[in-house]
């Protein structure tokens, strides 16, 4: 839980022992996940010119890169921009500093961005973002690595009732190029009933064709048959087969679900993108696709976690047992007992209260010996 | 090593691989320490309101408040500063959230920091800020406590050659009061020699009774013996037996000197200050010191280190052994080796170089089997 605070601006918190400790263990467990999985740490900088994190970001959701908050700097008299996603930056660096790098380059990342303006739905602005991209290929194996990595790194963070929901982010594209096509006038009017999921008006759009997607939702193995019947031309055989193989990499690791027509917050990514939830949690924990990194034109593949944002959902982690250190106490003693786990409070003066300062335990000459609680 | 990068500002860098490996194993072992010994970790957020956190700055460094990007923020239209030092956030929450936590409360926190220019000595102007603040009590066991909890995190780092450099901060406030009285106007000019340590100047400013105490520097025994010898009315009694005691605390876990009159970055503190030092480093570790919480006016001792600045001469975690992962390979037998602490990565397409994907292994049906590198 968050402290509400008037001392600080809308959208942004402390966050206190209890809430820093779920969110300091959730982010080492999913860093060791990437890290084990060879995802290589890179840590880009807070502020970046804004021309250059902008321009990175053009293809990015309508709307991201007017997010940030912007500012001159006195030493290049340029604008600067506080970073909004970090996704931008470690694409900048796989195209510059790690051009050279064999691919697929696999990059791990963490901090804390900031948005200008809170949306509705969340109204924080400042979100610790941890993610990792696979640089280099936006295959069906890329993706199947990227949903079963953010699954795994979920997982271990100790968030429970995982599911995965899949998209096409440009399966009005395909489908008006090949099976039902559409004028250029008719494609955005299309695409924004398919959002709204309004049958009538897809229909008064010139979208009727288009109306059987609206059905081929939900769990994964049915809508995918439906999906598979509105494709009678085939023309999106190919990225069904990679839903496929994909969901079948998954398996048994988390709950998987199919709303081809979802494309909020996809505009920029290519043939697949997915959202992940777990339970307890009101929002999204994540999303993630298959993209192509804007400037460079690579392939690439990746996602994306908020994890203060799912810190309410996390577990909290066993406290270790806390020792008070009493006035002259045996140094040695009290360094044995932190190598063995435990945490340790030493007194400065008398007429301290150690049961108030969270020791259950004081150390005495024939060890650790617990205390009586008020 | 950082990499220059002209696409990036002045003073702000990416940390690539093998850099941001190093300065993660040393933020884990830094955290792990102040955990250890009690110290809670909080997360203030990146930005607050100027006037606050300006405000709680107000005794602090001159020119620190003014080192901090400002701009509007269009929610409440207020001026929003990015901090530029953590302190005055733990201060806040101490004074705040904390208030009625038992003292003494010792609290933990590591962050990005950002100043808006960078100085001669330093050119980064983005700081990975970590430190530890015990709230409650300046007294010579919490100095003791924070000068060890400094040593034994830098330590943790892998730093070595590790030694502190002791200062008296209200030196001149507490001579001029008794010993050696000095004019209002006299005191500034007396503080300004000591800091060039200027003899003539100090001389010429009225100081002459100061002169002796630019000798009594140097190894911390003989300095201190030369301060007890300056000092022969008593007026610095108490804190020089507060020095001895801490430098007794610390014993053989670094060398100490004593430098009475360093007042650089310490106009904030009360009667002690120190400054932390290691092998292969040519700026400053961290630094840290008694001092009262602006605002609150409480009491508190604290220390900070500046990760990215210490990253240089940390060493580089061991590499895990890197096993790659052939098209099809046995999926349990991949999560037994990450579980056993490899790192693994997965081959997603034919043509890949395992040896470039800097893979030392391979997985086969009798397990890993070492491949030639080129």
């Amino acid at each position: 839980m968050t402290q509400p605070n008037d001392l600080l601006p809308e959208g942004l918190e402390d966050r206190l022992p209890l809430e820093a400790a779920r969110i300091t263990a959730m982010m080492r467990a999913c860093l060791d996940v990437l890290d084990a999985h060879g995802y290589d740490r890179v840590r880009p900088p807070l502020l970046e010119f804004e021309a250059s994190l902008a321009g990175r970001m053009a293809g990015a959701v309508a709307g991201e890169a007017r997010a940030m908050f912007r500012f001159v700097d006195p030493a290049s008299l340029r604008t600067l921009a506080l970073r909004s996603d970090m996704t931008p930056q470690v694409g900048r660096i796989a195209a510059t500093s790690l051009k050279t790098a064999a691919r697929p380059l696999r990059l791990a990342y963490c901090g804390d961005t900031v948005v200008i303006k809170a949306s509705q739905l969340d109204p924080a602005r400042e979100r610790l973002q941890l993610g990792a991209e696979l640089i280099g290929s936006d295959s069906v194996a890329a993706a199947s690595e990227a949903v079963m990595l953010a699954v795994d790194a979920l997982t271990a963070a100790g968030l429970t009732g995982i599911s995965v929901d899949f998209t096409l982010p440009d399966l009005v594209d395909t489908l008006s190029a090949k099976a039902f096509p559409l004028s250029d006038g008719q494609i955005e009017a299309v695409r924004r009933e398919l959002d709204t999921k309004d049958a009538g008006g897809l229909k008064a759009a010139g979208g009727a064709a288009y109306l059987p997607l609206l059905y081929a939702t939900g769990p994964f193995e049915t809508a995918l048959a439906a999906l598979r019947d509105v494709d009678a031309g085939g023309a999106l055989k190919s990225r069904l087969d990679g839903l496929e193989a994909i969901a079948a990499h998954i398996g048994d690791a988390a709950r998987i679900t199919l709303d081809p027509t979802e494309r909020h917050g996809f505009e920029y990514q290519s043939w697949f993108g997915f959202t992940l939830y777990a339970e307890g949690l009101r929002r999204a924990a994540g999303r993630g696709g298959t993209y192509r990194i804007a400037g460079s034109d690579e392939a690439a593949t990746g996602f994306t976690l908020y994890l203060d944002r799912l810190a309410d959902a996390a577990p909290q982690p066993e406290a270790a047992r806390t020792c008070y250190l009493p006035l002259g106490h045996d140094r040695a003693a009290a360094a044995k007992l932190r190598a063995e786990g435990w945490r340790t409070r030493a007194q400065l003066a008398e007429g301290e209260d150690a049961p108030a300062l969270r020791c259950g335990y004081i150390l005495t000459a024939t060890g650790p010996v617990e205390l009586e609680q008020p």
